[in-house]
């Protein structure tokens, strides 16, 4: 199995892009053609987010690299959600397309192991690299201790995967702890960061990154610029761009000069295209095309 | 709707123990008439983990207030095991027990109220308390900020339910980021003590306990202490006792003199009791019953 790092690298330079289409779907954004009517049962609407989810991965999947399903809006829909996430993540494998399951996962020893399991490899049934899962990468959180990535690393290591850990998050409020500077001069998420790239630096491939990555959100532009330099083997996966604020000029702080080295994340701005005033809303997977390819012209 | 800290209160002074059963089960440590045969089916070892976890339910739902389900451990098993997750969550509440889905949940905006819409909420179908996984409470990451924590009170108090936020963590590596010092004075962990304590103030009731709710190993006692008496208004779920380190001395730190205060879980040391020598391992059910009731007796 080839590392998930040098896996990206090979998908972001065939595609010549390096755009994450985030599956972030809802009941009440769903295209007319897709929206349950109201009273709809659960499973009723369920099929309208899985079938919705399907014709994204399609619609991007000659485009771009890699798409990020966001677990919470299946586990909001209960067991029956999990089922379609499920099929989701196969169907994008199926279609060549890399897939990180953005679920922000984080535990102690065994527990942790049973997330690193349960997640990460894409591989057949009955391999190493096999997972029920099978996302080739997975978002985690770092607050309970550097120890506990160590299950994850080794994961990744095994069945060729990646993680990415939450370094710098896009939201207002991310400078409540990340922001916050420790007696050794350093801040939390630079904390992070150090651990982050020494841990990535370790498994770098021939083209310098590692299957350890970091989340470094886009709109804080001059703090990306700072990480991208201070974690050079590592993947950054940047949300945040479009609907949340961060420009192309902001993600391309994230990049190498290559083009190498980062992701950036749209969700809504893509996904939910058909909503905006410039494309036609009864032709919802056209907008989604025209959206993804409007911000990979944006960032080259 | 009684709100969770309140219920909380009630549930640990009806069954005189603060008792929590961590539901963690995994295949290879079942006893011997639920192991699943080598080469069995994922359908047939799922169906094992949920017959183990039901019968536990039905070991101790008399004589403790709260269970505590591992969700890692059934999203290890693919989709099908959050199907018996789901099914073990309103089997626990039937039986009358509360519910703490042990998920550890965060993220931002939206994306967290998926989460709280998710979890948070065990009413009927169609009333506001309800929840597709019908939890009481959940716990939840402070890495992201304190606004992400904002859903999650709100769904709190609009359902009943709580949350536990990750305080200080049990294991080895926990000081990584929570035991470091910020230029204030205070360490990560007495940060997030503080916004926590804040949000449960506001949420107190008549026993002087909130909704809001914080995780607190026992394997750090004076830290348990000291947070104990920084945050008189929080529920202190403490983990790692028994088989992670934490004695009933240390844990008793974390009550107040009433035996109010904190909820104590063990989930291997009363799950797996029938691995130990003193029990029959022919009679499992009985030894989770007897390892429980010692446990309530050395918190008494």
């Amino acid at each position: 199995m080839i590392p998930f790092g040098q896996r990206l690298a090979l998908a972001v330079s065939q595609k010549k892009n390096p755009v994450c289409v985030g599956i972030d779907p809802r009941a009440g954004s769903l295209p007319e053609s897709l929206k349950p009517k109201s009273g709809a049962s659960l499973e009723s609407i369920v099929e309208s987010i899985e079938n919705f989810s399907l014709e994204i991965i399609d619609a991007v999947a000659d485009l771009v690299p890699i798409v990020k399903p966001q677990s919470a809006f299946f586990e909001e829909l209960g067991p029956l959600g999990l089922v379609a996430l499920h099929r989701i993540v196969r169907y994008a494998s199926q279609r060549g397309v890399l897939v990180v399951m953005d679920a922000k996962r984080g535990d102690i020893g065994t527990t942790a192991v049973a997330y690193a399991n349960a997640y990460l490899g894409s591989g057949a049934p009955g391999t190493v690299a096999y997972s029920p899962w099978g996302a080739d990468a997975l978002t985690i959180n770092p607050y309970l201790g550097a120890d506990t990535l160590e299950p994850f690393t080794q994961r990744c290591a095994s069945s060729g995967s990646g993680v990415f850990v939450l370094v710098k998050t896009s939201n207002p409020g991310s400078s409540f702890l990340q922001d916050q500077r420790l007696e050794d001069g350093r801040t939390v998420s630079e904390t992070v960061a150090d651990e982050v790239e020494s841990l990535s630096f370790a498994t770098r491939g021939a083209l310098g990154y590692g299957d350890i990555g970091a989340v470094v959100g886009a709109t804080y532009p001059r703090q990306l610029e700072a990480m991208r330099a201070r974690m050079p083997s590592t993947w950054i996966l940047i949300p945040g761009y479009g609907a949340q604020g961060g420009s192309a000029q902001d993600v391309k702080l994230g990049l190498d000069a290559r083009g190498l080295g980062a992701i950036v994340n749209s969700s809504r701005g893509i996904i939910f295209a058909y909503e905006q005033s410039r494309y036609e809303a009864s032709r919802w997977t056209e907008s989604v095309r025209k959206a993804t390819l409007e911000m990979i012209e944006a960032l080259s």
